[in-house]
């Protein structure tokens, strides 16, 4: 198999992961968990997010999280941000880099922002100006690049018109994000037939979720192409129970066992992420779904 | 991406799937699931195990249960038979289809059938010859082909060695069964590299469990590479909750939900086997594990 030496994994859970929760989690036992993840071997948290807290209560305490976590040198703590607003809330609290996003489905971009995909343009544009004039990096997120809950498949062509609009904003990084866990390798496949030959592999990440439980042969089917850098959630965290269209991100412990096992170097290690797995668990107090976790319980250790 | 057009999708849930289940199952709820497996569009269900029912009480009423399924044309029921007092009862039974069985790793095979490999070959040659000359066809399974729960490792070449003995014997087909559900695509790739010079691709079939959540990424590489047969268990029946090494098999409607996305032909109807699911679910009195499974109770289905 023709496989990287190594890939880059981006730890999503505190923001991706924690923002369907309906249990509130304390600022502190987020803090803690950030902190562990620090101590991973991870280089790359997404901590929080700065859109408004009456969207998304379970990260109002933004600000505080990003001030209070213990930076590691070396790690790269981002949190997501939506407007001048958000971003005005995320350069106070010193990020080290922001998250814009947008959908490629008009539809769930319409429902998710409450604007059009052309309206969203000049928004982000703005962001992502100020953000860099202000020394920062940015990542920009496309959801529901395979498939739309609302409008069905999504074609490889909008994803890269999207893509396009990102990087000529100046976008360091675009996160291409299967919302719905919907896609297999095949969609994958096709995806990056269409993106590879106008952008570099080394900026495009994957951010797959689990939903029918093919979140590992897409990753698979990414790292053949050329894809380095996938977004995961410890714990498999994320989504939100009841609802079909938003099952967790595929969990950080489970892609470093394929990673490590593949021969492929993440510098992450396996035990110290399973332990921060482990402890967000007991914060949320409902077991997680991913496959290690349910190794460890299988063996009596929760 | 090369992909088959069609692919077969062997059953193995009665056997493989309930016989480590600790709740015993009454034989007429065997008989009224295999009976909706074979509404599905399935072409195999591996029904029942000859072994001593001593080694697997759950399976203590194979014979009842392949004499009183209602056999549907074009079906073919298998049941697993370990030596010639097992072929007798299978053979009264008429069963269409006998699974032999052996490791490519020597620890497990001594642990699960008390001889080294080398015993084990004569009996088998001798179930498989009596088999052929009463007419039924022959299955050849190997376990533990990646890895050994006792000895780590296995080496493809070891594997190389046990299916050409079985296909020597006379087997119609070997089934590649990663039976603590360790490996990831690099494997498979390593092992198919060893085999497929050496056998008939349509002639080798693959059995995951998902332990670690790799089955599916297996599955797509296998079939990358020429495999078109694949093992399941409907709602990822399997294994023992309390061991890690007996994790459940690939699920079928998985697996359904991956080969149909990928434009890949099962013959099989996907909503009649999550109604079959569904209903040994039921029988079991705890929730199956499978994806598929998940997306319907979180939409409220139990």
């Amino acid at each position: 198999m023709k496989l990287p030496e190594k890939v880059i994994v981006k730890e999503v859970g505190p923001r991706d992961g924690l923002q369907n929760e309906k249990t509130v989690v304390a600022t502190e036992d987020k803090i803690a968990w950030i902190n562990s993840l620090s101590e991973t071997g991870l280089t790359y948290i997404e901590a929080s997010s700065f859109v408004h807290p009456k969207w998304i209560p379970q990260l109002a305490d933004a600000g505080t999280v990003l001030e209070k976590i213990k930076r590691k040198p070396g790690v790269t703590y981002a949190a997501l941000v939506p407007n001048m607003r958000g971003l005005e809330r995320a350069l106070k609290s010193d990020v080290d880099e922001v998250s814009v996003f947008l959908s490629a489905s008009e539809a769930h971009n319409l429902r998710n922002i409450n604007k059009s995909i052309a309206e969203t343009y000049p928004v982000l544009e703005k962001v992502v100006k100020e953000a860099k004039s202000a020394g920062k990096t940015v990542r920009g997120y496309i959801s529901t690049v395979i498939a739309c809950p609302y409008a069905g498949p999504v074609s490889p062509k909008q994803v890269r018109e999207v893509a396009d609009r990102l990087f000529a904003m100046g976008v360091d990084e675009v996160s291409l994000g299967d919302t719905i866990g919907a896609s297999v390798p095949a969609d994958v496949d096709r995806l990056l037939d269409e993106l590879l030959p106008h952008f570099d592999a080394g900026k495009l990440a994957m951010h797959f979720h689990d939903t029918r439980g093919t979140a590992l042969a897409n990753v698979v089917k990414s790292l053949e192409m050329g894809i380095t850098v996938f977004d995961s959630a410890a714990g498999g965290l994320g989504g939100c129970p009841y609802a079909k269209g938003a099952s967790g991100n595929a969990a950080t412990e489970d892609l470093l066992y394929l990673f490590h096992q593949m021969g492929i170097k993440t510098g992450i290690d396996f035990h110290k992420t399973l332990e921060a797995a482990k402890q967000i668990e007991g914060v949320l107090g409902k077991p997680l779904k991913s496959k290690q976790m349910e190794i460890y319980r299988s063996e009596g250790g929760a």
